[in-house]
């Protein structure tokens, strides 16, 4: 937070202090498949920690139109292979679909997943659930992508 | 928000203030059916009530993989009833799964909806529209289950 | 952020900066089909110029249960064309709805689509991506509609 105080001395350490809260991180993910999710919570953990926050929020974004990002089980692999499979089925690639570059199925999923998720953070943690974990969903690779973190606290 | 001065006296009021301004709750939520929407509107109203937030976010989080968090219709208990409806036509129970609990449908439902929602708050007040409240989704019930929710403002 | 510091003097300087980093505008949209997708990206920036915020999100809230908002590819607009398609094909008008008003195939959408989003400020400026912009989406047209958007940040 950029609180610019015209006033000098001692309020000058508020602005630097505040300053240090809030910060965006870019990250760069290959993919290797055409569609795959990649679990990325440890990345968003790192930038959390490295924020110095204790209570904010993580917003994690994705700046793509045919990648996505969701929250969801980390335990077993068997529910990603069962959510990209289910996602196959209902928006699938073939279709009597206008756009030339036949990637109108990933931009779908795109906008089902949602291109951002939002997570607390309290006590300097994700509160996130036992089971929950944050996945990069590419939905037309595989490519090179970018994330956005930004932590947002005090 | 935790602004750690360094500096002592008047300053200290300041980080007190904005420490009282963000807060996380958690609620207990029974639901009593496999897929079922409970109304939370309130629950969420009561935490920017005790914050004191004239002006901010309310994030609500769902900290489980089989539930998500959505805002819809409050008037026509049919709405929730062919939502739910539809989303089973969408995503059914049964289907060439791997997962072996049985549930890879509500994991399905869960990213779908998404696991969280974020509010405006304005005047001390939740920016809903008319029409709208904030709903629990339980896709994979009955359970015992929990809600976040974050107010940030000042 | 409304931090109503009790000491007097200097310190109400910060309050009134504070206060202007963070404000909610009010937009009116006129659709003029049943199902439609309309770029409000520009209403957006403006939203964010003006409240002077250079670190931050940007929170953009439909108040509506048959409309929603996404983000998805802003250059061949056969893109939008195929997502109000596919969304058409799964959550069909006509179905076995209990909902006497006929519209439950949009409130679906809009569970799906969600009622908000949320992009990051960095440097004064939205971080969307090269092929990104932001959609107010009409499920239920053609109606008068409002968007909220919330700048928050310093």
């Amino acid at each position: 937070m950029s609180v610019r105080l015209q006033a000098a001395g001692k309020f000058l350490c508020i602005e630097a202090f505040i300053e240090r809260m809030e910060r965006m991180t870019e990250h760069t993910i290959k993919t290797t498949s055409s569609d795959e999710m990649i679990n990325i919570t440890s990345l968003v953990r790192q930038d959390v920690k490295k924020a110095g926050i204790t209570s904010g929020t993580a917003v994690v974004f994705v700046p793509h139109t045919t990648a996505g990002v969701t929250i969801n089980e980390n335990a077993d692999p068997d529910v990603v292979y069962d959510l990209l499979s289910i996602f196959r089925r209902v928006y699938p690639e073939s279709g009597s679909y206008r756009h030339m570059e036949g990637n109108s199925h990933a931009h779908a999923k795109a906008s089902v997943v949602g291109s951002s998720c939002t997570v607390i953070i309290e006590n300097g943690q994700l509160q996130l659930g036992t089971w929950q974990d944050i996945y990069f969903c590419e939905f037309d690779g595989p490519r090179t992508r970018k994330v956005y973190v930004k932590t947002i606290g005090g």
